[in-house]
């Protein structure tokens, strides 16, 4: 029998390929596999947005410098995180848990309080779930649900030539935030007497620590009653994210460089690390920022949000996905988010 | 730091002590953490019935002797068996899966082909999930989504003394198909050349590797105009479920071992273990019938279907939840289901 192995696919390909055979038969599936969540609607009203993300112990998380709070926060707002990128408002959620017994129930106490925190802080309940044992480590496993009228959800597939494509915060931080862990854990395996340095670096350590779900964005959207043609999160790299775009709204895009939004901090940090911060700025991922593009008619609107950067256009697909460098040069943009196979 | 370990709480005690803390804050989850299923309406309509379980290699299947593709349809349907359970009709699922390179692409084909089918039997469409490496064996997560009006959902707290208490199928089986594939794997790994036995044992076998979610009862009850007051599902056993009814619905029970519905097969097959059949039949789990109660005005619409058999009564809370055995003698009823820390 011939054997394939696994990264021959990578992930989005090895979904894609065991989920071809699988149809269609409710009228009630409004969107399947293949967006940042699903989408169903049982009668009139609204739709139901729903997304579920794995989270795999030393594969998303280190426990060497991961709180337990934190994480169990972290994992209750990326998985919100693609509810927003629907357009749609979360209301609740499911968490599955196998562990090990290694773990005591003070350490589950320590994940839950951190989930209850961003349930509370985002408005959400916790309405199920499974627990059960592991033979060794931690996999969680989360799901969203929310809600949004259906004419208000927002696909990948709806970006045209023409819109802007705009991001909310600036990029870079969480992959930034992670060398400083990931150079704190290899001082503390040395000598273990070492205490950790962090000290100015709470804003990057806190990005991949503690992101925050862009509830906000959807807000405004909704407070200016602007409808975004597509969206998506960065959880991959914004990179990734805007190949994802093109790719289900078959339309090529020009990034500039130059306006991609990364901070201070990160720049620098980059730069110490001799890392080129545009590089985690395109391909870091974990950002948890939202990716979208607009009707180049509603930039009046979002004008004086300073938290949105208009940091390309979207271009016939003939064109290509291409990057504007600061220098002026074009380069084809390449996918190098973070793989897991 | 005090340490306390799991296995001190138990399941169920684990979820209730971890989820104790947080509150309801959406009117539209109108069922929560405590029964076969959460129950969510957003609107009119329709309500949204979403239940997740988690199956981990070697605590919850042996891949010794679980094909794969039996393996993927058994993790469909056991969880289209929590949303019957709510008197609900599943119409969608989502699948995320943590594996190992150990796995081929080939090797996960068989999976969602035997997903597929049951997906296809059940008319239930895959429309999400997640797929992510792991460091070693295989972790399944499955959501199901199903519909149901809100007046016709049925809880596990809705039993009253007086109710017939009702069981679908027979029970046991799956249990004693188990220790059959237990001692083919004991055989086979002393001596690798063995073939298992299985000659007569279809039913058996079958009734753990590839068991059905019961579609048939649910069309049943809209058929006949019954809506039982209580129900679940028996996934740990029983004894197991006729507690949770129970605490549920601060209710006794008295379930009357002699009509307890065991096959033939099944009685003779526990016999040639040494086993005591009704101790299969009460404590084995894994058999995917329902438990459910009804009022006893409704017993003629039930008279007729040779798949329900009325095994006891409800009592009031203060009698105790007990087992009049075939001799006569009264038990407390105590739950022995499969634990899995």
């Amino acid at each position: 029998m011939k054997r394939t192995e696994l990264d021959e696919l990578g992930e989005f390909g090895l979904i894609k390929h065991l989920t071809r055979n699988f149809g269609k038969m409710n009228k009630s599936t409004l969107k399947g596999v293949g967006d940042d969540a699903a989408v169903i609607q049982y009668g009139s009203g609204n739709a139901t947005v729903i997304s579920t993300d794995m989270l795999v112990e030393n594969v998303h998380f280190d426990l060497i410098y991961t709180p337990l709070k934190h994480l169990g926060y972290k994992a209750i707002m990326v998985n919100l995180s693609d509810i927003y990128a629907m357009n749609a408002y979360p209301r609740q959620v499911l968490v599955s848990m196998a562990i090990s017994n290694k773990y005591s129930v003070e350490a589950l106490d320590e994940i839950y309080e951190g989930m209850r925190m961003a349930c509370v802080q985002q408005g959400v309940d916790l309405v199920g779930g499974d627990s059960t044992s592991s033979l060794k480590g931690m996999t969680l496993s989360i799901t969203a649900i929310g809600e949004q009228a259906t004419d208000k959800i927002v696909y990948r597939s709806g970006a045209k030539a023409g819109d802007l494509i705009c991001v909310s915060g600036d990029l870079g931080a969480a992959y930034v935030g992670l060398q400083l862990l990931e150079r704190e854990k290899s001082v503390f395996l040395a000598n273990p007497n070492m205490q950790p340095e962090f000290e100015g670096q709470n804003y990057l350590v806190g990005r991949i620590l503690k992101p925050e779900a862009r509830k906000d964005m959807v807000e405004f959207f909704e407070s200016v009653k602007l409808l975004p043609t597509s969206m998506i999160d960065i959880s991959d790299g914004l990179s990734s994210e805007v190949l994802h775009i093109c790719n289900q709204s078959k339309c090529g895009a020009i990034i500039e460089e130059m306006h991609v939004p990364v901070s201070e901090l990160t720049y620098q940090k980059a730069l110490d690390f001799n890392t080129d911060p545009m590089v985690c700025a395109m391909h870091g991922g974990e950002d948890y920022e939202l990716l979208f593009t607009i009707d180049p008619k509603d930039a009046e609107k979002i004008k004086y949000n300073l938290e949105i950067s208009i940091i390309g256009e979207i271009v016939p697909e003939k064109d290509g996905v291409r990057l504007q460098t600061k220098a002026g040069r074009m380069h084809d943009l390449i996918a190098q988010g973070w793989r897991h196979y």
